[in-house]
């Protein structure tokens, strides 16, 4: 096992910069490189067809679902890897719903992040049989469960305060009321320890170029209780997913376990990426990090409130209320940010006024937190943010 | 411009090896390498989630698409990059099936991929509207359009016989019924001359990782005819199809042309080697590979003829009449394919009893064709191929 000190000399990180931002784009494991010249020179250079089987791409998808599986606290074979993070929720709500055919209302919550409300929204638009998707307040969640709610559909960690539901305690409740659950990880996964299985959820989606630093644009994935698999019918019928894919019949049957949720061709010289971010994660503890993560949060929670004042915490206070990330709100955020940013530090803002720190103790430790809580002292106290330059909106924020 | 000669040293084919596969997974791009290092190690490795700005990863799903516009006759910002072949499939016909309420009819053949095929029974079984899915024989699609048919659903050029449909005709006459078309460019684009735009199709999809050679798993495209756009209410509304994404706003709201067809984050990895492949395409001009590859067939065909009686021509004899490959019946296809293989001439096999081979003028010159006759030869006269080990099947076929 690495201990935190080492884990960090994985990573490419480069000097003078300080990176707040592993909970949206997870830095680069050195180790990517290799990965991925071997499948572009020796696999598909040098094997070219023949490298779906003698390189193991056909099944590197369910591989690697296993690889997650063991951080999600999931069983083998209930994790599969492909697409991406918004067709999986639309996957897994559309199963979901199959389960409960005679209820019409999928619940969230307004902080859901928007492409899992988008996805939901156009399921229940192009079904054309009176679903509805209705948000609450992430607070009142529980008590808005009924038995006229079919589909629960949250995410574990909000993507802007970082609060964190209690998924043991939601799910048990949904399920007593005959509700299926459909948590987002992706603010969960290689971040805090999740326990899919212990909780008994239905259906969990997540990506894997966050936390799990797999890369841009890396494959997402998918978890399904091995309770609801023979019944599954995926709405993303993809060959793929069949059980005898070169077979090539007319009909379509799935396949067993979570490969039934595989659609199209896999994406091989991404996962190549992933695969090098999961042999870190093989030798670390998520326990560890998680501690690590708590420790570091409430130190730069602390650090910015003794230095920022005009900063307001976003964040609950309490780490075990709280993902791996801690959010301040300031108007103009925006330009904070890009101030921060061009000072070295990275972490990013969400809309409206939200900006965002990621504490991923693989790669980020203590002089981490105390530069960045000095950085932006800085930032606000010259006023440098208000230069133009710094108002300037991007496409990406 | 480069000669065919030329462009055939930009891909990296081992010695000893005849590829006959390009129509299954195209060979790499040497150039391919290059841009995926400069990806990992300058723009994710140096500019972390600043990338997504900096080095274009946001909007290069719609400038891939622009270039693979120019290979299949389509207009600028009507073609976008994204996820697989069957998703894309999915969000086609379900774009079509909107655009014809009343209808509940979608037509294609029974030579059709037969995931194009899942992908529409999955989604009329999900809709619960009385959608049925029906095939015909190939040659009789002309005589089942009527006014009762909501969508024909085609891939142009049959992925087992390489037998061609007339897109323009069928079209042409589809539309006269009112009829909306999804073409399925998988075994066309890069391989013939496509007018998308030109023979006035309503959707077209297609892969990247056979005839473009943009590697394992490389990312789908899909066409939408401008005409339709307005409005086009996407069935998967992910948040990267928004008009503005990073607004988190709650209601979806679909971003201008192709644009509004992109769903998650982008595979941006996979997109780098893409791009590599592309730039090969800027270069030569697909009339002369599209005339050699009728050149090299047709001698292929003949030469097999010659030399192998016991091989049926499974493909049309006359070129205009095929796509880029051609395939031959034999019983035992399986297990002479895997002793032609070991000989170090690559085609591949689609059961029941197809040997098919890929001519790929970017890469396959007249000593190719002729190596692998005489190979396909000697595997058959010697008996090679009823030695057990070549009977033994594999996962991929």
């Amino acid at each position: 096992m690495l201990s935190l000190k080492q884990s960090r000399c994985l990573f490419q990180i480069p000097s003078n910069t300080v990176y707040l931002d592993g909970n949206s784009l997870g830095p680069m494991p050195i180790a990517a490189s290799a990965a991925v010249d071997r499948v572009l020179r020796q696999e598909w250079g040098q094997h070219l067809i023949t490298a779906w089987n003698r390189s193991g791409w056909f099944t590197q998808p369910d591989r690697v679902g296993n690889r997650i599986a063991k951080l999600i606290g999931a069983e083998a074979g209930s994790v599969t890897v492909g697409d991406t993070l918004s067709i999986k929720v639309f996957q897994a709500v559309a199963a979901a719903l199959a389960l409960t055919p005679h209820r019409k209302l999928i619940i969230s919550d307004t902080g859901n992040f928007p492409t899992d409300l988008y996805m939901a929204d156009a399921l229940a638009n192009v079904l054309q049989q009176g679903h509805q998707v209705k948000t609450v307040a992430p607070e009142q969640v529980a008590d808005h469960l009924s038995e006229e709610v079919a589909v629960l559909l949250l995410t574990e960690v909000d993507y802007r305060s970082g609060r964190r539901h209690d998924m043991k305690q939601i799910t048990a409740k949904a399920q007593k009321l005959g509700i299926v659950t459909v948590w987002d990880l992706a603010h969960s996964a290689g971040a805090i320890p999740v326990e899919a299985s212990g909780c008994n959820v239905d259906f969990a989606v997540g990506c894997t170029y966050k936390y799990i630093n797999g890369g841009p644009g890396a494959p997402a994935f998918i978890y399904v209780a091995p309770r609801h698999v023979a019944s599954l019918r995926p709405v993303l019928a993809g060959w793929m997913g069949h059980n005898a894919p070169f077979a090539f019949s007319r009909n379509y049957e799935a396949a067993p376990g979570a490969t039934r949720l595989r659609v199209g061709t896999p994406p091989v010289i991404a996962m190549a990426v992933l695969e090098a971010a999961l042999d870190i994660w093989e030798q670390v503890d998520l326990a560890d990090v998680w501690a690590a993560s708590e420790q570091l949060s409430n130190l730069f929670i602390a650090e910015v409130e003794k230095r920022c004042p005009s900063l307001v915490l976003a964040s609950p206070r309490e780490a075990r209320q709280r993902g791996s990330h801690v959010s301040f709100a300031f108007a103009e955020g925006y330009a904070v940010m890009q101030a921060l940013i061009a000072r070295g530090v990275i972490g990013d803002f969400r809309a409206p006024d939200i900006l965002r720190f990621g504490i991923c103790p693989l790669f980020n430790d203590e002089s981490d937190i105390l530069s960045a809580a000095q950085a932006l002292d800085m930032v606000l106290k010259t006023g440098e943010w208000q230069l133009p330059q710094f108002k300037q909106r991007q496409a990406v924020t």
